[in-house]
């Protein structure tokens, strides 16, 4: 079992290590990281890069897919756009984190679909005849698609108890401690101050 | 402010980056990523590797040090040990993530305070002179550490909120979606099944 996470230019770093950590223990999986090159790609503060292992030329049948997201994702790019729409006719799961779902959606992959995205662009995907639901995880057939940023560690043990069954997530959980206790409960735009997500909604 | 995350030849990514995606955003910060030579840091899969911006020599005054853990931490690494005792004479805080709390205890930066690890870790850390408590996140005086893995995450917005204002960690725990919706009860070893914690123990 293959598992290709994509790099580009400003991804957001914890969109594609949430799942890593969560999806690549599952047995018999082989992690690889592709991008346009090989070599390191710089997130979206510039102060991390993360090294792409594989070019997308090199991985031509992923079984999953994951598409981290980040504030300007690359939904004009053909390479990349092309990459999406011909690995995922020969994959088991595609999958999404953030605004990640913004480039399976503009890759047309998403269309009539259920999905979900980072709260502030739930509009975006909506453009791209995506159906927007609230949920932190959605399934849809093959497609699933997380929410914001740490969304993809829920995203990633789901997927792993699917693939492997619940005792095999569950020592995964166990083994990465998650048992979150945030000291605030300001991680949605239902929880968290008003004043704080109309100033966000106004950046 | 200067914000120094550590890296070495098998650490855990998430233990990294968690802290780096939360402690990131503080105002004025800059954050490195520090190692023996910079360039590429393989993890402990050896699937991921997190690209060192800076050697132990360059950064001499960091106000915040992250030593994130790993299965096989280098503890007898004499180059990290010096270059952890030297920075922390000024840090502002010293912080860790899982057993990166080994490194700081093997450090002798521990002695006699609280502190805490990965659950599976904690006899270790006790032989170092430190009381392990079973709390997620431990304060004592500048000394941060977190538990498992994923805790850094809260260790960094905990941390966050103390330096910059609630409002602030609000605003990264938003950005981040950070409204944690596990798919099991299985973070702790108080909470997952008995068989698995057995097994685990047993590794």
């Amino acid at each position: 079992m293959q598992i290709a996470i994509v790099l580009f230019d400003q991804f957001t770093a914890l969109d594609a290590v949430g799942p890593y950590q969560t999806l690549g223990p599952l047995p018999g999986a082989e992690t690889v990281f592709v991008a346009a090159e090989e070599g390191p790609v710089k997130d979206d503060t510039g102060n991390l890069a993360l090294v792409a292992t594989r070019t997308f030329a090199d991985v031509t049948r992923p079984d999953i897919v994951v598409v981290p997201g980040g504030p300007d994702v690359p939904v004009d790019n053909p390479v990349l756009r092309d990459w999406l729409r011909a690995v995922d006719t020969t994959t088991t799961w595609t999958t999404s984190v953030c605004t990640g779902s913004v480039l399976l959606a503009a890759a047309g992959l998403l269309e009539g679909r259920s999905a979900t995205t980072h709260w502030l662009w739930m509009d975006k995907i909506e453009q791209y005849g995506v159906r927007p639901t609230g949920e932190r995880v959605v399934f849809d057939g093959k497609y699933v698609t997380a929410a914001g940023v740490s969304s993809g560690i829920d995203m990633g043990l789901t997927l792993a108890g699917k693939i492997a069954g619940d005792d095999h997530a569950q020592v995964v959980q166990l083994m990465t401690e998650y048992d979150p206790q945030p000291p605030y409960d300001a991680g949605s735009p239902e929880k968290a101050p008003a004043h704080l997500v109309e100033m966000m909604r106004g950046l």
